[in-house]
Formats: structure tokens, sequence, C-alpha cells
């Protein structure tokens, strides 16, 4: 099956809301809807300001009153001797803390409100400052939500609609970057064309956005065809979907495979299965299997070398890890790096092998998985921790000369950027 | 208060075992327990096997008994078809694997068992690698133990047992690294004196080990006073105890810390407190307190740039973190780099106040609390997921050239390499 893919244009000028409105709003309900929430904007204009039974409450111009404990407060004083404004941060010697704050009086401003301690000390605090840090359960949740996206799985069908990136844009365009980066975070999967030719294109792509993630493989690693593979990956045979370095417990977050040469003959395809899919479609069918693949361990590891380096990773993990709200936040996956050490009560053992093969069969189901073919120059960018990937065989005796580079990079960093380039490009 | 500390001899040439019997042993029951689940050795001699109910049943020597279900045996089957011996990894293709497998005859050799499958596939199984697969509870629990240093907290008194090494063994020896890295697993903290004058050590001693994880902060960082400082590290004031970077999901597991140049005057001491320790006692005589620093979230954050490169981390995450076991694995606390948005209940806002602030009463305790003024060539090196550090205020104006210099290096790494030395000098 191949799959198609459209090119988004290169809008240099062009602002990131323009290009939203233009194009993506139809396309991307949930990254719309984010977006959205971002730009929420507040007056941020008191009507009363009063203080109440050790807070302080604020009433708004829209008929909506907030509060906020004094303890937090003085905690969060802004001032000079509090406050370190180069580094960010909080100075306020936790050990000399009172816990219980009381103010002499305020002084209100057009912009601000100024709390006059009892021992004397005073804090201002910036009306808009004090609305964005609302207390109010469903601000407090709008607020988490702009800070991680939130994901949309995908089926074969619909991975046709994810948009495909220019290289030179996001090399160069920061609201093409932001583009690029949020679409992952939702999607899990972005292809990119039109990466020059050559080697060292992922380590690029990577410092663009921070750095690359280093591995026991190194920083940018080949895979390729090679006598006495340390990886699988490293042969010509079939490659069966898998997530990559489950044995890590910190495993990296986003895979950046280029293509820097194709196999000419039949052969050597991408794979792809969005596993958040597989994972929600168990939970929603056959929630035993689910049950048992959210609750049992694995033991996946790795045994080699890489340039004389030896190493010996083991990681005990679920094959599907929810976050403690329920959430799904990571597949492992891989059949070569599932040790032969099985930590399970041998009655479960076959119940096991059952369970992941429902799991690996669905993964494998035509409707979820997407197969086609990367061409020189392009790029396959995915969250590695969600998508399961894969490659057909080609070639013979290390003669399909396929060689396709790769680098990882860490959300923590990817996050990072994204919240800085909204900062620039949306002045959140 | 001052702690003495012991240098531990560099033995080159003296194995292990020798070392460990000769001191160890008394020093550290717990490394000694570990050592030693770690050299049982079975014989895996079988007076008898049988295939009964789907599973290969072995009578071994010892009068015990192993059962392996046939699936498992299947799937691990050592042949050059089903697993690749310079990648160390099954190749089978999982879309095609049978769950219901039979046998059709066994033929026993001195070292291995060979079953002959129905479908005429052949495999063969060496005794020792079924022995060390056994599916009794008791002796997976071991398996799982050798993988993972079991901790021993420590208070003040308690820390000046702890060993202090010598850089040069450290980097020429391969037991005296093992032991250094064993020593930070088991006990969270470890110095390391003698290194050699000049910036570079702790790059070179995550190299002796790994390589350097690398942050927005970059591989190698200084902490000395800067103007405009992007972290209040880089200022002379008083640095309080504090986790590094709890703003990374991924959060850097080890801390090297190399001190380059100390202040002449004084103050720039070292202060350090075990959090798994601190944890402990709260469990134990708060567990209100306990409950509330394991249940709540914090936002923790980072805003700044350093060398030109913006950055904004955030991560949620309680102060506490417990696996899901309930054993204590991550410890979160940074007062500058706590973020003033609270995703909290308004109501419960000053009883979290209350219970940050006995926790940081705790960790500050004379108990608990260790100080001490690093000498230039010593290095303090500790697990950032447990141990809390800080420094006392120093100089005035810029003036006191006190250089501290640090890397990071992750357990997923440092762990690696314990296994590949274990191998390497004990055989494992």
């Amino acid at each position: 099956m191949a799959a198609k893919y459209f090119i988004r244009n290169i809008t240099a000028g062009l602002s990131r809301a323009t290009v939203s409105s233009q194009n993506a709003f139809k396309r991307f309900p949930l990254i719309t809807n984010f977006l959205l929430t971002n730009r929420q904007v507040f007056t941020a204009c008191p009507v009363g300001i009063e203080d109440k039974h050790n807070r302080l409450v604020v009433h708004w111009k829209e008929s909506l009153t907030d509060e906020y404990p004094l303890v937090w407060l003085r905690d969060n004083c802004q001032c000079s001797a509090c406050f370190n404004q180069s580094s960010q941060s909080r100075t306020i010697n936790f050990s000399q803390f009172q816990l219980n704050q009381t103010l002499r009086h305020l002084a209100i401003s057009d912009n601000n409100v100024e709390i006059h301690w009892e021992d004397g000390h005073k804090s201002a605090y910036d009306f808009k400052w004090l609305r964005q840090r609302s207390f109010h359960q469903k601000e407090q949740q709008n607020w988490l939500k702009t800070n991680k996206e939130l994901y949309k799985t995908w089926d074969a069908d619909c991975f046709k609609r994810i948009p495909v990136f220019d290289f030179k844009g996001v090399m160069q365009e920061d609201n093409i970057l932001l583009d690029w980066l949020e679409t992952l975070g939702v999607w899990g999967v972005c292809l990119i064309k039109n990466a020059p030719h050559g080697l060292g294109q992922v380590g690029s792509l990577a410092k663009r956005v921070a750095f690359v993630r280093k591995t026991h493989y190194g920083e940018e690693f080949s895979v390729q065809a090679k006598a006495d593979a340390t990886n699988v990956a490293y042969t010509q045979g079939h490659l069966q979907l898998h997530t990559d370095l489950p044995y890590y417990e910190y495993k990296p977050g986003i895979n950046l495979l280029h293509c820097h040469i194709q196999y000419n003959g039949n052969g050597g395809n991408s794979l792809l299965t969005d596993g958040f899919k597989i994972a929600e479609k168990l939970r929603e069918n056959d929630p035993e299997t689910y049950k048992y693949l959210v609750e049992t361990k694995v033991t996946w590891s790795d045994i080699g070398q890489e340039n004389g380096n030896h190493f010996h990773k083991i990681h005990h993990a679920p094959v599907i890890c929810e976050s403690d709200d329920g959430t799904i936040r990571r597949i492992n996956y891989s059949q070569p790096q599932r040790d032969s050490h099985m930590v399970v009560p041998i009655d479960q053992v076959e119940k096991w092998y059952r369970a992941l093969k429902n799991f690996y069969d669905l993964a494998t189901d035509a409707r979820y998985l997407i197969e086609f073919k990367l061409k020189p120059g392009e790029m396959v960018t995915f969250d590695n921790l969600r998508i399961l990937h894969g490659r057909t065989a080609f070639g013979e005796n290390l003669k399909g000369e396929r060689h396709v580079q790769g680098a990882y990079l860490d959300w923590d960093e990817a996050r990072s950027r994204i919240r800085v380039l909204k900062t620039k490009l949306l002045g959140n």
C-alpha cells in the first residue's frame, strides 16, 4: 500500500496565525483547539480587591472572582530580594519562610496590587500575572494543556491527512519549525521532504530544535547492512514493527530517520503503526488483553558493543505504560530486544503470549499499518514513545546499499523549544 | 560540621573478590549481600527431564524441579534461524509465531536438551542457560535484584562511613570503577579525591563510564559567580538544598561535581542530605506529610538562556515519587525552580506549604545534613534522583573565584557499565 502526502508550502513572511487560519483549521481540529486555548485573552481588570480569610480576593470586570492564598502570594513575591530576574527564580530562603502570613494593607494601581505585609515587606503583583495563575480548576487544567500537546490517534486511512513538511522550511522558518514540532506532538509522526544530499541532516535537524540525545549507538547512527551486525536493524532482513530502545528507562522520545540511499529493487519499504491507536483499540474491544499488557512488566534488553564500547542495558516495563491518570504514555515493543528472562508467574506465561500476539496482530493489521518507500532526501520523524516502525527486507549479501541515517531527540528538549517558539511568535 | 573520609586503597592487581572479602564486607553489609546473590552457582545438572502439560519439566540434581512453558521455549530458540548471535537478538517473525507448540521428542546430552518440535524444527537449550531462567518466583526476584542496586539510606553520622575513592584508581582499574558505581547505586553519594588540576575532569570521568548526558546547560558546566546569572547556582549566595533539573521528565541521574578552584575565605561549603532518608523518616513519623508529598504534583520549571539558546522547561511531578510497588524512586526539590503556577485545589494550598516545610526542615536538620568544604582536586559524585545538595554563601562582588565544574551521567548508562564490568570481572 502506498500512501500519498502533500507538502505544506513554505510561507515565508506569512504569520503563523495566518497560516493556521488559511489551511490548518479544517484539517487539524485538535491543533486548532489547542492553539485557540492558548490565545485566550483576559482583560485582567479588577473592580474590587479584598483581604478575606487569609486570601486575597480579586473581583474581575467579567463578573469573575479569583482567590489567592496569602502564603502562596508571599512565596511568589516578585521583588528583587525574593526573586532573581536574570535566572527567573525564587530566592526566598525556605528555612526562614513563615507559613502564617498576614497583611497590613493594600495599595492598588491600574496594573497591580501592592501588599504591605505585617513584617514590613512589600510585594507587588501585576493583575495579568495574577489572572494567569487563577486557582479555578478549569483554568489550571487549561494551563496544563498548553504545556503538552493532546495526542490524536490515526489509522492507515487517516495517516494520509497528516501534513508533510519541507526540510528547508523547518530549518529556516520558526513558524514552520513550531508547526512540525506540534504536529509531531499531536499525531506522533511527520514526513519531511527535500533534505539536502549527504549525511548529517538528522544532526542538523536535531540541533535546529536543541541537540541530539546520545545513546550507546552514538549521536548519528547509520542503518545499513553490515557483517556481524550489532543490531538486527543493521541487516537486510525484514525488520519487524518495534519501538527503539525499550531497554532504556529514559527512552529517547523522538526518532529522526533520513533516507540517504534507497535500495533500487523491491523492498526496503518503511512500516509504521500508531501504537497509541492499537492500545486504544484493545482497551475498547479487548480489555482483558489491554489490562494484561498494562500490568505485566517485560524485561527489555540489549547486549553488545558499538565502536568497541560494550553495553548491557536492561529495563523492566509493560508494553503499554499508562500515566497515573490512565492516559497512555509509552509503548514498548521490540521482538529482538525482549529478553529471554521472563519475570511472570509460570501460570500466566501462555496468557501473556496470547496478549502479546493480539497486540502485534492488530499492529500489523492493514487498517492500522502504513507501508511506503522513502526516497533519498526524505525523512520520517516520529514519537518513539508511541509509534511502532519497521522495514521490509531488501537486497542480498550486503549488496543492497540502502543507507538510512538516524538520530534521537528528547521530548523534554522539543517541548522546551515549542514553548520558546510560542512565546516568540504568539507572545504567550 | 566537618565530616571525615577515608580513601580506599588502589589495589591494582588484587581481584575484586579479594578486595571485598578483605575490607568491604563488614563496612557494607548491603553491598556484600548483593554480591553474594550474584555469585550463586548452580550445578545445572539434571537427573530427569519430561514433557508434561505443555511444559518441559527438569528435575535437577539438587532435588529441585523447574518447569518451562513450551511456548516460551520455542520463542527463545537459540538456533541461528531464530536468534542472531552477533546482535544477541531474537529474530523469529512474531506474525507467524504459533502459540500452541507441541514437541515430538527430546534428545538429552551432558550439557543440553534438544527439543524436536512437531513441525520439524529443532531447538537446543544449555542446562545452565535454563537454570538461570527458572520460573520460581524467588529466583526471578533474585535475578531482578542483580540488575539494580538496593539502596541503603544514610544520616549525618553514617555518611562518614561511605568510602572515598581515588580518581586515578577509578580511571585506571576496572574493579575500582565497579566499586565506585555500585557504591553510588547503594549509598547515592561518593567522594573522589586526587583528580588532576584543570578543567575537563568530570567529562573524563563520565567518558570512563559511558558519555556525558547533555542538558540545556551544555555537557560540562561551570558553577561560578557570573553577572546576570542564568541560574541561581551562578551567584555567590547561599544555594539552598535542591536536586538538579526537576523540570526534566528525563532528569539526569548522576551528578559529577569537581572542585577546580575553592574560595579562600569562609564559605563555599558543600551541603548534602539523603532525600530517600528524609522520605523514609516522613513515611515513618509523619505519614500525612509523606502522603501529601507523594500525591501532589508540583510544577517545576526553568526559563532562560545559555550561550544564546533559549529554553523553557516544565515538568509536573511530586516531591517524592514512588514506583508502582511503593519504592521511593525519585526526589524533586528546588526552591528556585518551583513554578509560580500551582495546580492544587485552593483549599489544599496551606496544607501543601506545611508539608513542603516539614520536608525541608527535616532535610536541613543536623541529624541528616552534611557540610564540608571541597578542596581543589576533590569531586562529589551523587545520585541526582535522590540526594539534595547545596552550598553556603561565599565572597562578595564576584571576587570569590570559586569554580566547580559539573557534568551529568544517566543511570541507564551507569547500570549498563556495571553489568558489563561484572561480566568481565566476575564472569556473570
